[in-house]
């Protein structure tokens, strides 16, 4: 019996879960069967807490720590300007491009490093705006996480309202409302709040039949869901380096941009990194005619570089066994919760078929915010997301089914006792 | 007798600096009564250069070393996502906004840390053309760095070529061409290649008597140069913090806009970190009210953190002591150098005046390339611009008169001996 299959007939029967004889294999036992096991030995965890928030920030590679040092001491500290070329600074944007791009299913060539994810919705939005001419309609979900509704409605205001067109519709209107008005579909695969995870294959084939142009926004997804961009012909995607990618806190984001648009396509972000001869210092912007003319300005050595040597930690894994293994964590520590008295009033608010799933769970309660808080005070590090939202993330790479056990235990501890109503953990902070 | 004279009678009579007795004090003498010499401790130094790139990529200081440790270890190590809020990262892009303020001459709350030079001032010149509707015309300069260009190019291409248009004139040709068509005056005022630094007081008044916008790049003068953007009026600067500032290997960049536009202008790579309140996640984007609205997506924590704690080298230094330094540092430079009879087949390419002058020298040489490769080779940092110009920067924090005399010495061998005609020195580099 899978651990789904538990979950499954414990949702069904609740009452099995609540019984005195658990139907799920002791946390143990799995951490002995897992196949990523030994990878946790390449990560730095905090000594006391369990880190159930690596969809937020991924934690610290012993890799990534040895690269900051030699770019501080070595690179930046003794060789400086001359570390351009005897360090490949000048290449790091498609080196990285180039380590990521096996995560995404993308042949090589089509994956840069650069800026921000929202800097880079607005590029590749631009863009395929202007390769679907005479087409007004932007296609989006209403609960997109916000920066990818901004970015349209920024470029929109720039435009003159009138020229672009966002429709913003609930998850299960977007198929339907494909038609041949539709530039582009801009969509993110795993929802942030509820971790619901689109069909990109099918939803691309089907905006690509309006002859629309799709947009990924892979956040929620790099590193964490086997990916087939090239496969599924996705026009464009953007995504993010501090979550499953553990690149460090606001680590550089990517762009994936298919091949076949590279020659006919103009981002207007124009800088002198993506000039196609940055060094002639021509005043005239002839865009590189690969990946690169997605870059601007001189990108941040040091948290790029970081990034560079935390994907190697991806060297050697299989992104199914990857994704396998998240759904797993995720399926027993759902059935766990049930086996909790005091958990019960926590409602799941994520599908719980394999397919429809990224690699977090979110639970609803009217008490999420300051619960999160007594939770992080334990030890327990999730994260809130408004109005009434408990994510939990499920990195594979790093944590153990035991560690789901520990999580489990203080938390039915401060459910029981609620420790949340404490008046320390309902004082609204900056960050949520 | 100033170091201007010296070098002043030096260029009217070379004979004098060509005969025995040197009219310059030793370089012992004038590091003793250097008032910043005391802040070279603060950096780390390369052990076996001169390092007069500064200009280009500032050397490391302690500070930054220290932080950088903190923030891995402590912060992204041990704390992870709770240093949003325990550390501060959410309020690092304002931090070093206010801290980078008084370098520029501006009061708190129109700084902001964010980006690249080139994004920043897309955003700047979209928000300013959006402030000056009804008028097409954007005036540069045809030298200006040409990130500058490109980005109105790429702006132009977005919004349709007709709607804009971009005037490229020579340096001497700018003010006389400012007229009631102009929307936007956009300089950098140190120019990259040859050092010339324009009266941005004289330049912005000039533009704004005909209705214009002016944006100050100061990528090569912040940190050096004693700015007022307060008291000159300016509408919006930008500029980098890997320069003067040390902010490391591409450190975030700056946005400075006047707080009377805060409530009118409207920049369009709107993101989350941009919005009034970025933890509601409403799918509207409202701009936040203050500088702030120039954020778009998460910052590069690692790197801003690095550039926030290179600042501090700055909190007890008056920056005309500074700008002053550089301008006897190059004085020093340039007057020495006609002492060398081998280095007479350079030609300085600044303005001596020091008024019109930053903290560089430019000097010209069919050979530029190859000399510049062999200086670098014997350990004089210095750099190269397409197509003959070799680049010296004199960042005064950490530069000694005594450094000077060293570099001269190597640079003299190497051209009386034409070191620089090996073929080692004349094999082109991604990066020059």
């Amino acid at each position: 019996m899978s651990l789904l299959d538990v979950l499954t007939q414990y949702r069904k029967d609740p009452s099995l879960a609540a019984g005195p004889a658990s139907l799920l294999p002791d946390a143990e036992t799995l951490d002995q069967s897992d196949p990523l096991r030994h990878k946790r030995d390449e990560f730095l965890l905090p000594a006391q807490s369990v880190y159930l928030d690596g969809n937020s920030l991924g934690p610290m590679p012993v890799a990534a720590r040895q690269r900051a040092q030699a770019v501080l001491d070595q690179q930046w500290g003794e060789d400086l300007i001359c570390s351009w070329n005897k360090h490949s600074w000048i290449d790091l944007p498609q080196t990285v491009g180039d380590k990521i791009a096996p995560l995404l299913g993308a042949a090589p060539g089509q994956v840069i490093c650069c800026d921000s994810v929202s800097i880079n919705l607005f590029k590749v939005l631009s863009a395929a705006l202007g390769l679907n001419p005479g087409r007004r309609k932007i296609v989006s979900q209403r609960d997109n996480f916000p920066t990818d509704l901004y970015v349209v409605q920024g470029l929109q205001q720039l435009l003159g309202d009138a020229q672009r067109e966002l429709e913003v519709l609930p998850e299960e209107e977007i198929e339907g409302a494909l038609d041949d008005q539709v530039a582009v579909l801009l969509l993110t695969q795993v929802n942030f709040r509820s971790g619901y995870a689109h069909d990109i294959a099918r939803l691309t084939r089907a905006a690509q039949a309006h002859g629309a142009l799709v947009i990924w926004d892979l956040a929620h997804s790099t590193g964490v869901m086997p990916l087939e961009l090239d496969q599924w012909n996705v026009d464009f995607a953007v995504g993010c380096g501090y979550k499953y990618l553990n690149g460090g806190p606001g680590a550089p984001a990517f762009v994936y941009a298919a091949l076949r648009h590279h020659a006919a396509l103009r981002q207007p972000v124009a800088g002198w990194m993506g000039h196609q001869s940055p060094f002639e210092f021509s005043p005239e912007y002839t865009p590189a005619g690969d990946i690169r003319q997605f870059l601007a300005g001189t990108p941040p050595i040091l948290s790029m570089s970081v990034l560079d040597a935390a994907l190697d930690v991806y060297r050697d894994v299989d992104i199914r066994q990857v994704k396998q293994k998240a759904l797993d964590l995720a399926d027993y520590f759902a059935a766990r919760m049930m086996e909790f008295p005091s958990l019960q009033s926590l409602e799941l608010a994520t599908p719980l078929a394999h397919i429809e799933r990224g690699a977090q769970l979110a639970y609803v309660h009217p008490q999420a915010f300051a619960i999160c808080q007594c939770l992080i005070a334990e030890g327990v590090i999730a994260d809130f997301r408004a109005p009434n939202i408990l994510r939990f993330g499920f990195s594979p790479l790093y944590l153990s089914f035991r560690d789901l056990d520990k999580a489990l235990e203080r938390f039915a501890v401060i459910m029981k006792e609620e420790l949340y109503a404490l008046p320390e953990f309902n004082v609204r902070k900056k960050v949520t």
